[in-house]
């Protein structure tokens, strides 16, 4: 029978009527004429309560025994899971992490997976069961327990899917898709039909949280396709495959905001050689990861330098910036965590050089000020006031006619 | 270094500051020249609310899931105390039965330990950590993960404590030690030094809750000395030992008190060949655990035969009593959950025969009616009502002149 690979989230597994329904929605693919394999998060708000637990015993708990402590979050929905299966008729079985084959590097808190080995979870399915799979987490080279991370059951599912063979990957979350905008800021947002990887890529990069990055680099590195779609409804969602295969061709699939980045500008920085290096190796040093970097051309042999970070980094990076300013000799430095980023995102862009333009006149018009660009081949970003942010959204997606043919705003 | 291992309850690790409390004593164990291993039970009461979660989805979960799920429980404790630890100074590294190589039978909920290999608890205490370890749970022979049944960290920290030849097994509660009767009934109830591992095993069975019957039957077999004390202050408990290692030779240790069985008579059973073996094999074939059996000699070829069994037990075994009442030609049963088992339990009872009739004379000073009466060498049990159980206990534990010297009811 054919493989395919189902991924459900925290809310979609939430509590027992949730793990029921879910129980449901497998069984009827199983009806369907599939093997499914089950990749589980942990249910609702449990990892976040199990972090909370070690942190109040130390700011500083030890990696490893984090991870140990994080992985029970999985294992009590994938049991619960397989409990309610059974329950319906079909045989089911759970399998942690390190059971299902899932090797890791050693770096606890952010494992890569290494290499995926489904021998016992391909015997449980030609014994005839549902297997259900403890996402987020696996077992080292060093045979200790590892976690892949905030999000990290997306790649879970994704690799089994891989490593399977499996038709597809369903990524079973609480929203519809992805939609050419946030429909909570900008009620007329469509729900795509499918994107490609890339695409996704650049989205999810952009502030878009319905994908984590990694299993978005996993599937096309491997060529996963995805279908990423609700728990809570039977509605199609949006494949996400490469760009060739795409029913539509697009120019533009949608706009993206990322309120979680903060901006800090170096002021009057020494326009010289070796400059840019030692103020991103000092950052670099932190492990804080930059996102957007942008200087201007200097006058007077000195030059503004600012770039964006994780607005949750921003104290760690502020310790650090006195004597990054003393080292290059810049005048002073700011941070302001009160900004937004404003993507647009498009596989169609390459050919279409009027679409950066048609996007600054778009906020132009709204009187928008821009701080900061920075384009890649299918994406053009602004950083704006956080207070624009949501008439940025809704400008950008306007201009370039996303929406559907009618506002849906009076049934929203 | 010597090795000793500590088993800590439930009660004992609680809440965040009681892991810590706990991490404190391990960390002087340490300073006092041991190296330690840890067995842990899930927090408080973890294990009944995964418990009910499972019961939330079907009355009858799938018994590999349930295991699966309960062993989310000690996996939380383990990793926090750890934590807890490491933020004290010394290195802590926590491990699953899987990994500590607890290997037992496939008898999900119920399994026996059948092997222990300590291999990578050993290479961890050689690195230098403090060794934490999942109570209550195992790994089967074909590799999937099992619990060992209610109290069942108590034997993972015995089959630890003989597997790595520790000095002792220190067994944390939240009960001072065994005493010479349950102190909250009677207030003069004195804390033993030490107390034989038949002695504790006849006490376990006659309703003493501080250890887990099968954790004493392991410990006796394997000649390891456990000492059952408190977690919440530093006196010293009660070690369970070989009786010739002890240094007092009381003639009795103490009166149990079990509220928890229930007893069933068989009216006018036919007295002949093979009638009990019918009515306890159609019980047995419910796995119904038969505590006392009585049967009394027969009148004009008819006798009353009663029992006890598990209280819990009472429903199931209601309905299969009709159909072995018709079997063995019986005039009717009933059954009645209002009673109570006092037992003396001593040693030195095997050489003073007036012990069973001090204790009945005892019980008729109180106008204590004894229902049912069973005795093994070192221990003598009688079936009264609920209602009088605790004056019975009293009036026993007097006779024998178990207290303090002084009555401490006072204080109380």
């Amino acid at each position: 029978m054919p493989i395919i690979v189902q991924k459900y989230g925290g809310t979609s597994v939430a509590d027992a009527e949730r793990v029921n329904s879910v129980a449901d929605r497998i069984c009827a693919a199983r009806e369907g004429g599939y093997d499914v394999v089950v990749v589980v998060s942990a249910m609702g708000d449990m990892t976040d309560d199990l972090t909370a637990m070690a942190y109040d015993l130390t700011p500083t708990p030890e990696p490893r025994e984090l991870d140990m402590l994080l992985t029970a979050g999985e294992r009590i929905t994938m049991s619960l899971l397989a409990i309610a299966i059974n329950a319906k008729g079909p045989r089911a079985a759970s399998y942690t992490g390190s059971q299902a084959g899932i090797i890791t590097d050693t770096q606890h808190g952010r494992a890569k997976i290494v290499d995926v080995r489904p021998g016992r979870i391909l015997e449980a399915l030609s014994a005839g069961n549902v297997v259900i799979v403890a996402g987020f987490q696996g077992v080292s080279t060093t045979a200790d327990v590892t976690t892949l991370g905030r999000g990290g059951s997306d790649t879970t599912g994704v690799a089994l899917a891989a490593a399977l063979g499996a038709e597809f990957c369903e990524i079973y979350t609480d929203v519809e898709g992805v939609f050419t905008a946030d429909p909570r800021i900008e009620p007329t947002a469509r729900k795509l039909v499918s994107v490609s990887y890339e695409e996704m890529l650049e989205l999810a990069a952009s502030g878009a949280k319905v994908l984590q990055l990694r299993s978005v680099e996993y599937a096309r590195r491997n060529d996963v396709k995805i279908h990423v779609r609700s728990s809570f409804t039977d509605e199609p969602g949006t494949w996400v495959i490469e760009g060739d295969e795409r029913m539509e061709q697009a120019l533009i699939s949608g706009v993206a905001l990322d309120v979680d980045e903060a901006k800090v500008t170096l002021e009057e920085v020494p326009d010289r050689p070796g400059v840019a290096a030692a103020i991103f190796k000092a950052v670099a040093a932190e492990a804080i990861n930059v996102d957007m970097i942008v200087q201007n051309v200097s006058h007077e042999g000195k030059t503004d330098l600012s770039f964006t970070v994780p607005r949750a980094d921003i104290g760690r990076l502020e310790t650090l910036m006195g004597s990054v300013v003393n080292e290059v000799g810049a005048f002073r430095y700011n941070a302001d965590d009160d900004i937004a980023k404003v993507s647009l995102v498009g596989a169609g862009m390459k050919s279409h050089p009027g679409v950066a333009a048609d996007m600054f006149d778009a906020l132009a018009s709204e009187r928008i000020n821009i701080e900061m660009i920075s384009t890649s081949s299918i994406r053009i970003s602004c950083v704006v006031r956080r207070e624009d942010a949501e008439r940025a959204v809704r400008a950008v997606h306007a201009r370039f006619g996303l929406g559907d043919g009618a506002s849906s705003a009076s049934e929203a």
